[in-house]
């Protein structure tokens, strides 16, 4: 289509060789910044914010300016929740050391998360990051599956090990590939047409042809189960499971890396996969899991771990420790306390409704997509998803953040707008949403 | 020579299979970890402890019994230490969000690291766990050399991703082997005599002389610089400096992992590298560097963090976040008061001297070794390191936990006593450690 492709985030971060106004002191941040840090730095926006504090759903800049924030899916039940930093503060107090020794509370953590999960998957691994679980993920799968070779999609991010970036399309330089990570397009409309459970399970059993023809053996499809940096693909529910039974008949086997759909954000269900009506052989999570204490992990069958740790073995010196419990479960609880999940749903639902109503009167919306708080909105011109709009989702971030919102970009042309607030999110934030969005593209 | 090998942890591990006098509690205890955690937990002790606190250099079981802790290197300032807990909260209620955003404490953070370190590694790039620190140093590596091949010792460990254990050969089945990974001895007396500088350099010539005969260019000499999970391995000072320029004159770099000698543990200096005279390529840590709050990460040449960017990038959503930067930041701060460094040299070099004067009384213990509090103690039959004795070292570890103290192994064959108890060890823990140890050996 000769559209350059881009890394999403690319289009709206900061850019060293640019001039952008920006006040002495974030200046001289931003130096200190580039001479620590160097060329791993990636900061959003062409003037980067100097976050000095967060509550809710709000973040507050060094000028004093507070931002809306409808992008971080980390602090899930709200920037600096008290109930979370108490139990954090509690436990690092009284214990903190390696599941090498037996602890209560970590057994009592992993219960009550295996209840929110299917029965089958009733062995947990904890580890510091997403990446981490999803690199555990891939080894037991091949080691399950006897295979090498790994289905993801188009725009996949699947984390930052050396194993998992091979399995993001979305961390490579477009034009990269590796000869065992065979990809397919997201499942959208724009790809599949009307037919989209249809559409993706030929596409992956595509991938898996190319890949017997490579003279590799599937090991597995491992799909974020909202497809978020895809662009967000969440309809209808249930268009999985045919790809998923097409990996599994060539003897692979499905991760659902629940590291951004996770802890109830989608709304219906606690869990991404759940919306589809599916069991995973493996489930990984991460990010809001303690709400932004560095945890995440995995579940899945016993025999399937105990095959790896006949082999290899696996421990994780900070993973599982007691205060990552503490906040895992006070995590859960403020969750179930706090009815997120089910805000989740019907903001999320009101939040669409309203896009969707700006979508009549702006033809550059080509999409309103989602579950619960996750949500995409997608730019093309005059609405066709065959001609994509990433300058427009640019200026509307850049735009947004002028009047105090927080959002990103997301999928293979970064035309899509991720919309992911923390899940305490309520009517006025919806408000103050649309109303800065309805001006940015008027404007 | 007819021993067998087994990993170190496995000597005095959990048996499922051996039945073990327990009480109730801690066997309803460990029935819930079986259930929960499967074949990947393994716990210390054929009767695992049930920690339920723990403060400064004790920890505390459920029974009420203390025991004195001179293994976990992680809680390397103390154990539950008060300001480390509340620098934590304070920056918990603050603002915890990504490095996406400027925040001050992350520069200040990275600017006091970046003060212990060569003035050359002046970019930082953190992440959760000396895992990820090490799988990244890896590939930054890779890159910078154009070389796929890794020499390290032969019972190293740098942690726990496919790229990582790939490169720990104390992490996977005893006589598996990785192609593009070539080992070399141990450091020490047992392996190379007298000139252990001379025999180390000649061992890593040789592996980077196998890599090439398998078509590999040599990428890095990775070495953890206190030769933990090999044994120990201190002196003479500087008896890597050959090694590295061996590495160095075939076109590899030189990785220092420091996620176990860092941070003032062996006394002299502040890194394990420091105490060689050398300047790596690539310095990793880890597990003291936040007191057990989850956090790690690199230090290297900006050019070097720039090449690796240019093709993939980093990022890593958890690492770096403003509570990772406060932790760390009152760790650095909790060294320099209480003079943690300086005591860990004194103390250390005490412990030492009453451990060599137990083994004048005790044939079976063949070396005392080690540097400030990382100290390693080899068991041999009549002291010959040619006849190691594994069986002795177990029965240690369980004789020194019956009297109130918590030890590890080490080395190839496990026979090596690893003693590594927090910093702010006193002169009477180390009458209390001599004093238990004199008496196990007595039995």
């Amino acid at each position: 289509m000769g559209i350059e492709i881009k890394h999403a985030l690319a289009l709206n971060a900061f850019d060293g060789a640019k001039r952008t106004a920006m006040d002495a002191a974030t200046r001289a941040l931003l130096n200190r910044r580039k001479r620590n840090f160097g060329a791993a730095s990636v900061l959003f926006y062409r003037a980067p914010l100097n976050i000095v504090r967060a509550e809710g759903v709000w973040m507050i800049a060094a000028d004093g300016r507070r931002y809306l924030d409808a992008y971080n899916n980390v602090p899930s039940v709200g920037h600096s929740h008290k109930r979370v930093a108490e139990a954090i503060a509690a436990q690092s107090t009284a214990v903190n050391t390696s599941t090498r020794y037996l602890n209560d509370i970590i057994e009592t953590y992993a219960e009550r998360l295996k209840a929110t999960l299917p029965k089958s998957l009733s062995n947990v691994v904890l580890t510091c990051s997403g990446s981490e679980a999803n690199d555990l993920a891939l080894r037991l799968a091949a080691q399950a599956s006897g295979g090498q070779g790994f289905v993801v999609t188009e725009t996949a991010y699947h984390g930052n090990t050396l194993a998992v970036t091979d399995i993001s399309p979305s961390a490579r330089k477009p034009g990269t590939s590796v000869r065992h990570v065979k990809t397919v397009p997201a499942p959208g409309r724009a790809a599949y047409g009307a037919d989209i459970a249809g559409g993706f399970a030929k596409a992956v059993n595509k991938a898996i042809a190319v890949l017997k023809r490579d003279g590799l053996r599937p090991a597995a499809l491992i799909c974020d189960t909202i497809f978020s940096s895809d662009g967000v693909f969440a309809d209808p529910p249930g268009f999985m499971a045919q790809a998923v039974a097409a990996m599994r008949a060539a003897g692979g086997l499905f991760i659902a890396d629940e590291v951004q759909p996770g802890f109830g954000r989608t709304g219906e269900r606690f869990w991404g996969f759940a919306r589809h009506r599916l069991t995973p052989d493996i489930v990984t999570m991460g990010k809001p899991m303690g709400n932004g204490y560095p945890m995440a992990g995995l579940a899945t069958r016993p025999a399937l771990l105990a095959a790896y740790c006949a082999e290899v073995g696996y421990f994780n010196t900070f993973a599982g420790n007691p205060v990552a419990a503490a906040a895992g479960l006070v995590v859960l609880d403020v969750i179930r306390d706090e009815g997120l999940q089910a805000n989740a749903r019907t903001i999320g639902a009101d939040l669409r409704a309203r896009l969707a109503a700006l979508a009549q009167r702006h033809a550059v919306i080509g999409e309103v997509r989602g579950a619960g708080l996750f949500i995409g909105v997608e730019f093309s011109h005059d609405g066709d998803l065959a001609r994509p709009d990433p300058e427009t989702a640019s200026r509307v971030i850049d735009g947004m953040r002028e009047r105090g919102v927080l959002i990103g970009a997301a999928g293979r042309y970064g035309n899509i707008l991720k919309i992911r607030p923390p899940l305490c999110f309520a009517e006025a934030h919806v408000d103050f949403f649309v109303k800065a969005l309805a001006q940015v593209l008027k404007n």
